[in-house]
Order: C-alpha cells, then sequence, then structure tokens
C-alpha cells in the first residue's frame, strides 16, 4: 500500500526490496526471531538502511504484510458451490506454498504483538467478508443451510492447512474435494437435524 | 528419552532444563530462529553446557521433542465416538497452549530439517495408530463407515488448529461438538454416496 509513496525513485525500490525481504524471513522465522542484518543481506542494502526506515520491528512487520493486505484467496461463483470451494482450497493451499501464505500464518500465531494481529485480522476479515456473500448467495439459491462463515471457513481450511504443514503429503484436487464433499454434506445433514449451525 | 540417562545427578537435571528452555523457545521461534544464549539463559546454565552437549542443532531439537515423544492426546472409548471425539478436539486445544504443542506445530512446519520432520513424524505416527484402532472399532459396531485416519484427524483437527490460533476466538466444548458433528455426519452422507471416502 505504502511501496508506491515515491514511484520510480531509489529510495522506493530500496523500501520495496526491505519489504520482501521482511517477508521473506517472517515466512521462515516468524515475527519475534528474524533479524534486521538478514533482512538488510537479503535486500542488500546496510543494515543501517532497515533500522533508519523501520526503528520499530512492528512497524515493519505491519508495513511488510500490509503490501499484500488487499490479495484475496478467489472464490468464484459459478453457481456450483462444490467446485467453487474445492478451487478456493487449491488456491489456498497455492497461497500456504508462497513467502506471504507462511508469513501469514506464522504472524498470526505470534500473539506477543498486538499491532501486528491488529493487521492480521483485518486481512482476514476483507477475505471473510467475501466468503459471507458466496455463503448467503448460496443459501438464497438453495444450495446450502445458513452457516456461520467463521465456522466454515474454519472447517474446510483447517485440513488444508495440516496437508500443506507436511512435505510428505500430497493436496490435490482429489483431497480439496474429500473436504469440500464432507463439510457441505455435513452441514446440509446436521442443520436438518436442528439447525444450530445456523448464524445470523 | 535420554533424560534418565544419569538419574538424580547434577548433569542429569542441567541436562533436563536445557531441554525444557529448548522445547519452550521451539514453541516461541521455531526451530531455525531460536538461539542458544536464550536457551542458556533460560536454563540457568553457560551458553557453554549447551554448544558441548548438542554441538548440532538438530540433535538438540530432537532430543527436546524426543522426551514427549510418546505423549498422547487421551483418545477414550466410551462407546459413544460423539463424545469422545469432541473430548479428544478439547484436550488437542489445550495441548496447542503448551510449550511442547506449539513446538510440534513449529517444528513440523520448518521443513529445512528432515531429521527433526521424521522424528516428529514419529509422535504423528503413533497417535494415527491410536485414532486409526478407535475409528475401527466405531466401524465394526457401525457408528461410522471406514475412513481413512489421516484424512479423518486432518478433518476434526485443522478447524481445532485455526481456532486456537487466533487469541480473540474461543474454543470451548460448543466449537468441539459442532466440529465434531459436521465431520461425523458429512463422512456418514458421503460414504452412503459412493464410498470413496473408505480406504485401507
Amino acid at each position: 500500500m505504502t511501496q508506491a509513496k515515491r514511484p520510480g525513485g531509489r529510495t522506493a525500490r530500496v523500501r520495496a526490496k526491505i519489504l520482501t525481504a521482511t517477508v521473506e524471513l517472517l515466512a521462515r522465522d516468524g515475527v519475534s526471531a528474524f533479524k534486521y542484518e538478514e533482512v538488510a543481506d537479503r535486500a542488500g542494502v546496510h543494515k543501517t538502511s532497515v533500522y533508519r526506515n523501520w526503528p520499530d520491528r512492528n512497524d515493519l512487520v505491519i508495513e511488510a504484510l500490509s503490501r499484500h493486505a488487499d490479495q484475496q484467496i478467489p472464490l468464484a461463483d459459478t453457481g456450483d458451490l462444490r467446485t467453487d470451494v474445492a478451487d478456493f482450497l487449491l488456491a489456498l493451499a497455492a497461497e500456504l506454498e508462497t513467502p506471504f501464505g507462511r508469513a501469514l500464518v506464522n504472524a498470526v500465531q505470534s500473539r506477543e504483538y498486538e499491532e501486528v494481529t491488529s493487521t492480521i485480522r483485518g486481512v482476514f476479515d476483507r477475505r471473510l467478508a467475501t466468503l459471507r456473500s458466496r455463503l448467503e448467495r448460496a443459501t438464497l439459491r438453495g444450495e446450502l443451510p445458513p452457516v456461520d462463515p467463521l465456522f466454515f471457513t474454519h472447517m474446510i481450511s483447517g485440513p488444508v492447512h495440516l496437508y500443506r504443514n507436511r512435505a510428505d503429503l500430497t493436496f490435490s484436487r482429489l483431497e480439496a474435494e474429500r473436504i469440500t464433499d464432507v463439510v457441505l454434506a455435513g452441514i446440509r445433514a446436521t442443520a436438518s437435524q436442528g439447525g444450530d449451525l445456523a448464524s445470523s
């Protein structure tokens, strides 16, 4: 978001390199453990360039993550919820292999940094809003009973995270569809039994 | 596993302190980023005690995690699969708040360290064996169609990880039962549709 402050200038290019390196190191080491020295090394700049621009670690992390703040995981509306959710899970799995995807996972887990956490929550809230409206359209069409979007996203995304955490497991369309099928069928079955999964 | 080498001796106590501190720092910083200096500080020993005993970082991590290698997440067999799975998820959520639970999550995500990864896989394999036999008994009793235990554990545990990653969300029996109900109902519904979830 702030990367275009001085478009084309040398300072802007240096800042962009530093922020890119920060995301890469957040992906590997997390918020509390990544080192300014390594950020400088990767960005090919002197350490003082990092310290001068971001004396506060929180600010560096927040600015680095904020460059991707509007990045969504694509969730289409083809009219076929099963296909759209399975595609969404494949796109999520792909994001979890990117530096930003890993950085986001690491950053949300580090609860020490309240300001970082609220930046991340902004990313999640925007993504949740997209999911919510997709689910509402599915409900209007009678594809799915009303469902809490946060619960839904945890049900479909949680298994993907665990598959992607382990390098020895594959995650392909087969797994994406199995997860989707179980969650959609489970929500339909439990809603008709009592409806206590519905919300808002 | 090696902690009882010199039972009661000073060396054994120092080693135990170092291994405990290592798990705490793995929980916060992960495999690649935790520092020997901080391990020594926390354990109240000199840095050379850590280096001398574990010149290789992999060995320190493996020994620290191995002390908990047989730790299971309790999975009872009361004859009521729903209750037992919900209890299991509450126990998993509790473990994810402990240093070992966080350390395990961080360690499995760090794919750079092949030997560490295979130690962790041992922990997971033992846990999976417990789940597999519980699921098999449920299938014999007609409570659940045959299901791949790895898929099942990802379906029920994945959402718990995402709830526990966020300090602003609660995870109580209500959430544990909602997850359990959707997964059990979804597996029953999809198995009767085609049975392609069955395995082994």
